[in-house]
């Protein structure tokens, strides 16, 4: 499992549709509207590097709202959780 | 429930270990490596904002590895996942 | 009590207007026309985050003066005036 | 009265300490731990900009906890609160 | 008497314009045109914060030419010069 | 007539003194306790560029409060008052 | 052989066209999709600093989804590949 | 495979031995020395993410002349060059 | 002589341009395109502060390929050349 | 011509002693003394890519007196004057 944070700027007026739209696409699992710097944490959980790279690129710069975006890539997880069975991707 | 996310610099040659310690810690469900500014994320999951304050302040900044850190908080959190009860928060 | 920070840039034209339009939002306390890098500093007290999600998303961020915001949550609050009772939060 | 914002990083291992000490300040009317690239704000309202540089020069920069400090001097504040009475500052 | 610095970036084609209207405001004893991050630094002497809030958020920042602005308030003066009196503000 | 502006980052327990010592040099007409970025900013007003460097590099950054300073030069200054005259250096 | 990494900030909804136009450029021989603060990374491999500036300045910078570039110039390289053979540079 | 830039910042007086220590890493197939911020660019390409943690983590963070990293992974490669082939990892 | 390096950011598709108009200006010696963060480098060399001021507020920036530029005054030169000669500047 | 722009930041106390040391290098033809950000900028005028990256590595990066280096590469040179007679680099 690939799990990487895309940090969002939204337009100021529709942080609440942009956090909604980011949640409706597949292969993000959490939205969390923060403060701070960015506007929204989304949180992407998918099986491969190309998986993610076609959500940001193909999809999520395409949402209306978004003005900016950052992708911080994990390379490693630690946790006492199975996050992959959790999430659902350990599946298949 | 609060989420934060805790980005964190560790000491070039503990990383590993610093990852480990903070995984150790009440409320922390995951740590991420990441590429790029920060070497760590944390993911700490509380029932309050003082709580959050406990974690950071007493416990994570005394952890030997640890350079700098920077402390995001969601304050609403959008998921289809029911992650209250995933990570064991809604319960007591 | 959840207090935060709510830095503003106004427009340039529009800050002592900006102002008023902030103070009149429910939970701000106290707004400020500041030096540096900000023009405004509007202290609010609220509730809960998820209140605090609610006034910034919903209200702060649409009212037309306003350029850019950061938020500054504060996790605890040290004093030795009784602020939830001074600003009349504890009630209720 | 004058009301500044005293940006504040701590020692790693003493913020609660550096916390109480700046409370211990007279002048000082509260402290937050913040989340973010700082690790307190300190309000300071006193009565005029010379005793603002005597608190923060003479008393506070040398606390020994105190890393790195920076302040915002607000100009004017809105409230509907009678700040000055309800901190003390307006008798005399 | 308070002193501030306004640190100005003005319009590209409208330097000298800018730097003259600066100086045509009360309040505003020099304006230096700079080299380096910022176009001008003009030098306020006013009397009270309150007159200088009203100086840059009235009158300073609806200037035509101005682009962004940044306040730098000195809280203490040392000088060997008698600066009230040279600028006219120690009288009435 | 060369006006430079000289932004100091002094030693956090002397403020004070390395004011006092600034203040000390051959062409600093005036020294300001400053809030921001900035502890104090020097305003060195001497007749050359070479007269300047000299002042920087063989005083100025040999005085042992100071941590790092940054100098901007006026290329042109703008004023009503006849600077040259009251600061002595139209002289000789 | 001069070596550039050319970083690149694409239009949000053309990040695979600007990757398959600077790929069509002579002289760029990789180009790869980034998380972090820029989109893509585009590889240059030359025979000379001119051609560099020529692809640069003449080709690169008039492709129509691009927004922002920065060059970064390699002056040595370590392999223990033969990028020249590999790049089909050193013949002729 | 998985490509990533690691950006390096060495001891001032050993840039040429870390490049050397870099280039004896399994995994690290090209350094550069490089012009602007930062000392060198080293390039990787392994196979999965988790050998780039561990190559980072456990092998680069740990050489002696090393003063600072940032890694960029590249989600995606495009080329018309045989990458996988040419650099040895298409195999096995 | 006064020497001062005025980096540039030029309109994407004019750098050239911009290289040859800078050139054409009285005072400006030299042009180089550079990699990094600035586009082009001129390098002025007039005979006093004020004829700086001149070249850039009057003429350089209201170049019309000009997006962006700073100023660097050198406040010595250094040089085993004798540059104000070779510049045709010591004459007169 | 390679033509490169070396930024230094030079030891406080060292300055001069640093302008000193760059101009007896060979390849470094002009040292001067800035204001801003950097110390000193030194103008190095070599044959090739690979004589720079010796003169940096080697030679400058091991002076005593400086803390801190950037190098800028001009990958062109506009100029009326004949830059490579004059600095004596177009004979052998």
């Amino acid at each position: 499992m690939v799990t990487a944070f895309i940090l969002v700027n939204a337009r100021r007026d529709a942080v609440n549709e942009t956090a909604q739209a980011l949640l409706g696409l597949a292969g993000v699992t959490e939205v969390y509207s923060t403060a701070g710097e960015w506007d929204l944490i989304s949180v992407v959980r998918v099986k491969t590097n190309d998986e993610l790279a076609d959500l940001v690129t193909n999809h999520m710069l395409k949402l209306e709202g978004i003005v900016k975006t950052q992708t911080v890539i994990a390379f490693r997880a630690y946790s006492e959780y199975d996050l992959e069975r959790m999430f659902g991707l350990g599946l298949e």
